[in-house]
């Protein structure tokens, strides 16, 4: 027989120490944050009937959500019951309906679990992957973008992010543009997949692109030329203004009011934000603001979001505004781990200090120092064996514990702890009683 | 069409705020005192290769494996490639063996994760829950043991309980005992099936039930008279006194030296432990010291454990000492629940001050005061629109917000921030700069 598989399953992680430290660090800012924003913590079931996933997602989401065997005989059928949880938008729109008669006006909730989708893995592209979103429902009000924009920085920022820009357009300023611009609505779409490249293939390129899509001449030239003029303008005031000269509807007046409502009630933070008018965002659900937020040294966003009124009430029968952001953990880990963002002392071991085992009738002796320690507030793991005490310094140096007590024969007569630096070596002996302390200023070194 | 079914999938539970909340509060508390007694954190995904799990619970649990179609044109063909995580013992196998070289030579983990199992949904009995493990692996010293039952000990004498017993066995004793009784092996099953009765049912009791299953009267009066005398001695010395002189072979007489290492080790806290002779633990992988922790409130118990040493190594290909604790998170919440242990302001919205709004003009003003406010710590939530005042006094009431934070045209004129205390409906105004320390000597009171 050969031997077991042992990875994770294809697309799939394991999260060794280290790893969970990395991940944990940077989950506890996210909820800090957004706590202090007020927004309230949900979770979900990670399995969902089958019936509340598909068809949510289009043709392709369908195929990509991983699918359960109804239990017992069913099995041999192949009819599927269940669902893993595809993202975390749809569950919400659920417990949405579930729970109407609980949930206050405002229902602002933060939610940071695993997803799981059938793709093809990846680089950086995984089958088992968190996401962290964040929304408000309920309210149509511009303060709601305003906070989760700021939520959003400010997490970036205690992370230690000082260079993201925060890109922000509105779905019906774009519509309006195109439309202006003579666009037929069903050329919406390629024209914004064409516009989008403005940054990396010039004028020239994108106007071939949209000569491929059969825009005419004149049209594509309108349209170039106001982008172009857009992008040059390169100040949020600058833009809005040309804008607002731009568009016709009365909707995407509306909506570049609704930038400047953005712009303005993110005071100082205002800083970060740049209005591009040529920002879509993937997704067709949104209905309003759309933003994301990029760093110069990821292609990509580390996480965006945006209005989307007219999706959270699928279940409930009615329309719930809505606005949300979504941080992405995974790139926010890849670039901070790139960057060496991270705190340098995640070793594997969690301990403060290693208590060895003298012999075997002191191990009651060494177990006491060990729940001493323990209860002063410190970390500490306790060797098992009764081994040559080479053999248990060598350990703590491999897992990186920085100190180790030593209580032999002779410190024990003298009431005394041995304790040993890892980091330089050096050895002292201390009062057992104030061995707590002498370790707590030790670690500060 | 019938409206869209809302609910969680059956036996599966969506977590609104109050609820993430109270399980956060113990998790955290675990991982606090784990993170103590030197062990590091682990995750393995939800999803594993079918192969990886089928097989290793027996024929009940492989019923009972939630499996995963196999993606794209299979689903059609009902293979399945993948299944839901059913433990975190299986995993840590795997984990094991896949990294080897990276591992320390002691791997001392904790990991708290969802499983998932395909049953019988029942009161209590859901078809995903957390698991909290706690396992030491590489060692056979019994310092493992008393540290097991210290740390699992400590999570609850922190989270409240001050009336739990530590059960404690070894499956070597019992099995000495059984043994040395003149119960054949293949007998050994039922009889302690019916042993475990002995609280319930009395002597007479299991008497049939071991007539039933065709032990001989003598036999049965033999072990019945042994377990009786070893349940009336009542004193850890005393029934290991007993025990040596009730079995015969020398693994037995090891097993008896485990145990009085363990209490020996385990000092002062020894005073929790019970030794219970008759005590099995279900699962039959344990090799040496079984465990649990009982409460008077709960039938069951809180969390158990043991020595496993063939179990760790199975995909290994070679033996692996261990020794595990789990806590039982969905029970230690029921039971912190019915006796009201959590703390009482556990409310649906995590902020301690809500800012309103006065009037469209104000809006950028309320902004910078909730951004003020948060900068100085507090966590904060900000009315979306300028409705009336009083709407935004009843949302914060109903939302649990102690504090309301008004800045009205006059308070604004006078640099000044009105806060209403919503718990006394008393209001006051103090100076702006102030607030943040006016707001957190209130949240005292």
């Amino acid at each position: 027989m050969a031997p077991a598989k042992t990875q994770p399953a294809r697309g799939m992680r394991d999260f060794l120490p280290a790893d969970v430290r990395r991940r944990e660090y940077v989950i506890r800012f996210i909820k800090e944050v957004y706590e202090r924003y007020g927004f309230a913590p949900l979770e979900t079931p990670a399995v969902e009937n089958i019936e509340t996933l598909m068809g949510k997602y289009g043709e392709e989401g369908n195929q990509l959500i991983f699918k359960i065997l109804k239990r017992g005989v069913h099995e041999g059928t192949g009819e599927a019951d269940l669902a893993l949880r595809y993202d975390l938008t749809v569950p919400l729109a659920r417990v949405v309906a579930e729970y109407r008669d609980q949930l206050p006006k405002f229902f602002k909730r933060y939610q940071i679990q695993p997803v799981w989708r059938a793709d093809r893995p990846a680089r950086g592209r995984f089958r088992e992957f968190y996401q962290c979103d964040v929304d408000v429902l309920g309210s149509q009000s511009m303060v709601v973008e305003a906070e989760l924009i700021a939520a959003a920085s400010e997490v970036l920022a205690r992370l230690g992010f000082s260079d993201f820009v925060i890109r922000l357009n509105d779905r019906r300023v774009l519509s309006g543009l195109l439309q202006a611009a003579g666009i037929p609505l069903a050329q919406h779409d390629p024209t914004i997949v064409a516009l989008d490249k403005l940054d990396k293939i010039g004028v020239a390129g994108v106007a071939e692109e949209l000569r491929a899509k059969e825009i005419g001449p004149a049209v594509a030239d309108e349209v170039l030329g106001r982008f172009s003029r857009l992008k040059e303008a390169n100040d949020n005031r600058r833009i809005l203004e040309q804008l607002q000269g731009f568009v016709a509807t009365a909707e995407a007046q509306q909506a570049i009011g609704d930038l400047q409502r953005i712009v303005s009630y993110s005071g100082t933070r205002a800083e970060r934000i740049r209005i591009e008018p040529s920002l879509a965002r993937g997704l067709s659900y949104y209905t309003g603001a759309i933003f994301e937020i990029a760093v110069p040294d990821l292609t990509g966003s580390l996480g965006g979001g945006g209005r989307y009124d007219n999706l959270v009430g699928m279940f409930l029968g009615q329309p719930v505004p809505a606005c949300g952001f979504s941080l992405g953990l995974e790139r926010i880990i890849v670039v901070m781990t790139e960057r060496e963002m991270f705190p340098p002392d995640f070793v594997s071991s969690p301990a403060q200090v290693m208590v060895t085992i003298w012999n075997e009738d002191s191990i009651g002796d060494s177990i006491a120092l060990a729940q001493e320690l323990r209860g002063s507030g410190l970390r500490v793991d306790l060797y098992p064996d009764a081994d040559k005490l080479g053999k248990q310094f060598k350990y703590a140096a491999a897992l990186g514990v920085p100190l180790v007590a030593v209580v032999g024969d002779d410190e024990r007569a003298r009431g005394e702890v041995a304790l040993k630096d890892m980091r330089s070596g050096e050895q002292r002996s201390v009062r057992r009683e104030s061995a707590p302390e002498a370790i707590r200023s030790a670690l500060k070194d």
